[in-house]
């Protein structure tokens, strides 16, 4: 039965026949059926067109014909693992390294952040000869067992928080510890993983890494304050373990300025490993690993083959390329500044008109709009998040929400989001948002 | 650069520059470099054709076209995550739901085969509420954290072997305690498990799973005695642990009698979980998992969402389709099963010749040689092993050796592979063994 002949609803059924029930639906009540995209646009089985605000995997845009085309020309050629020798696997790891501290030079490619996490926590703890990891509280780095037990988001819905993990406070200024009125939060914040790592020591724990979205993004897209990685670096170095940037969110051109999201935090900083993944492949499962020789170094010195059977093959290898090419020739990083600031200026208008709007924070396209029910206590409005969320799908614009209260409008779109398509969200918004009001009073 | 303009030697220069030593070659004193494959040959940048008789990812032959062009027709049209309805998603469940037992109809979808086989850890241990594994000896069940716990072939050069991991001998019945003289291997391996089990539990130990790779494969192509998997799945059961089949290396019509290479076991086996990677995509990174409904209620009873970003998404579907598809348009599972069948012959005809070749144990395509220096006490010969396999690339035919002893020809080429690749191996490997015979006299 091809596409066009089934219904909705008879999707829907096959869906909960065959499929884990784990494996939810946006808007389960009333999900909806995508069949085919283009750009920054998504269109459902009746032509509905809808703005794609969600999709940071599509980065360069659904279906781009630049990216679909490098994947056609490969798999007719040849799609085999990397025990061959093949010129893709090292184009592609020497382009990468142009975008990355020259410290950054060996590459390991899979299919998955969640694979690329994973790998990098066993760098870590080969390297250190430590096992302890320190995560941001609310982080979330996949989805894999070694993973859900570095990710507070997740373990403490299932198995809780082991041993070996610590969390220190979310660098979030605007609900956090130490927040904007604070004179120097960064430090204050890099005083709790201090903390933390004392404490550990007086029990003789020892740290492989410690391991920070370089954007916490489902902690409610947080922006740490500029200096926090360099001193929470020193931090962990002292205690002998790694620096991990988890950039699988929020890496690619996506934050404007700078290609990477841990520029941010000063021209100075290098981590010792960068994870990525999601918009690396336009959407096709690949991954990547950088690190310094002397972590591959550590690595490898055990003598243990690391084979991943379908990472680095030609395809993933050509696709990703294609992907660089495009950020590259559509200039889509000072794209995503231009637009970003554009769409800041506007939600910023809408802040002044409702109270609902408790903060805005963004760099570039990644942007988050704190709904609080009173900007003085700062409390959560989640109902109002989902509401809104709710009716801007009705509205034809896909919207997520995020953050521990589920009270942050996330943004997140294909990195060709441009001003137009800006305006359209932020009028659709601020009807919903009137509404709301409306019906409050 | 493009690949024609590089040499083989700036290829390598530039892979040891950018990638993780780790990431082995095949052949690191002379690496080949392949740029194009078509159905079970590959083509060096000289336009020599080797013969593949490795890959058992490329299932149905390299760069099969109907598998090209359903990966192509679906990046024209769409590729986002499995949050949205789309029939390919369902199709592609329910057509394998129907290769399976009635009772194995609950489908995730993921990038890789140890995703799977950690998302199978973690139903499991949801599923049943323990903990602890017993694995086969020599296994490998991926390259991830969790897996590695639970590979012997891994863990014994690394970590070591964590308390909640038990080890139980490998059903080998020409090299391992019960052979093919004993009147009942199938219940004198599974008493094995069994004993474990009773161990474990003195010390108050819970059993998750038991996990068996349904031919243990880097364990040197091994075929387990007929009805050792039911009952070690009744001993595991009473313990309260679910079985999983990894079908990850074996799956998908290999075999040729069968579709799973578990069925070779006997009609009335089910395992509770079975995990699929490798040849299912013929190259795309995509992998399943299929179980229970009662196993994938109790996972989605957490209320935890399993998300997996590329898990699932319209094109990894076509393409598993598609693969499905030429499966049985082409009847590559018979086909596997007679060219199997010949190819069988043909190397005992070498065994009554050559007494280098100890055992030769196969079905369908998946064969290996077992290569022994004295017959009688079957003592690995490796060196000659290695030998052969250097010798046959010499000859254009790519084959690698594995096993403990490193002394097993492992064949699993593509099934497109046919009884005059049969013939041209047979060939070339009665000739090398013979000059193997006539240096050593």
């Amino acid at each position: 039965m091809s596409a066009e002949t089934r219904n909705r609803q008879q999707t829907l059924t096959l869906r909960k026949q065959f499929i884990g029930s784990s494996c939810k639906l946006f808007f389960p009540e009333d999900p909806v059926k995508i069949i085919r995209a283009k750009g920054q646009y998504m269109y459902d089985e009746n032509g509905n067109q809808y703005l794609d605000c969600i999709n940071n995997v599509a980065q360069v845009g659904h279906c781009h014909p630049e990216v679909v085309r490098a994947a056609h020309q490969q798999n007719l050629l040849l799609n085999t693992n990397s025990r061959y020798l093949h010129d893709n696997l090292v184009d592609y790891a020497q382009r990468l390294s142009k975008t990355l501290p020259e410290k950054l030079c060996s590459f390991y490619f899979l299919n998955s952040g969640s694979e690329a996490n994973d790998l990098a926590l066993r760098l870590a703890r080969q390297y250190t000869k430590h096992k302890d990891v320190i995560v941001i509280d609310h982080a979330y780095h996949g989805h894999l067992t070694s993973l859900i037990d570095i990710s507070p988001y997740k373990f403490r819905n299932l198995d809780g928080q082991k041993e070996w993990v610590h969390v220190a406070p979310l660098p979030d200024t605007y609900r956090g510890l130490y927040r904007e009125n604070h004179k120097d939060p960064a430090t204050a914040y890099a005083d709790e993983v201090k903390k933390i790592i004392d404490i550990a020591h007086q029990e003789s724990r020892k740290f492989a890494a410690l391991f920070v979205e370089s954007l916490p993004s489902v902690a409610g897209q947080i922006i740490p304050p500029p200096g926090y990685f360099q001193k929470v670096a020193e931090h962990i170095h002292k205690a002998g373990g790694v620096f991990i940037a988890d950039e699988i969110q929020v890496g690619f051109g996506r934050v404007g300025k700078h290609f990477w999201a841990f520029q941010l935090q000063g021209e100075d900083f290098i981590p010792d490993i960068v994870t990525m993944g999601k918009p690396i492949g336009n959407g096709h499962p690949v991954a990547c690993v950088a690190t310094t020789k002397e972590i591959a170094e550590a690595f490898s010195a055990t003598g243990v083959e690391y084979f991943n059977t379908f990472g680095g093959n030609p395809v993933s290898c050509a696709i990703g390329l294609a992907v660089l090419d495009v950020i590259e020739k559509e200039e889509l990083q000072t794209h995503a500044l231009h637009v970003g600031n554009f769409f800041m200026e506007l939600l910023n208008q809408q802040k002044a008109k409702h109270p609902l709007i408790g903060d805005i924070r963004g760099v570039g396209l990644f942007i988050g709009l704190d709904l609080v029910q009173d900007r003085e206590k700062r409390s959560p409005a989640s109902k109002e998040a989902e509401f809104i969320v709710t009716r801007l799908k009705e509205e034809f614009i896909m919207l997520s929400t995020d953050g521990p209260g589920r009270n942050v409008l996330k943004f997140k779109p294909p990195l060709c989001f441009n001003t137009k398509d800006a305006e359209s969200v932020v009028d659709k918004l601020d009807m919903i948002l009137t509404e709301l009001e409306i019906r409050k009073t």
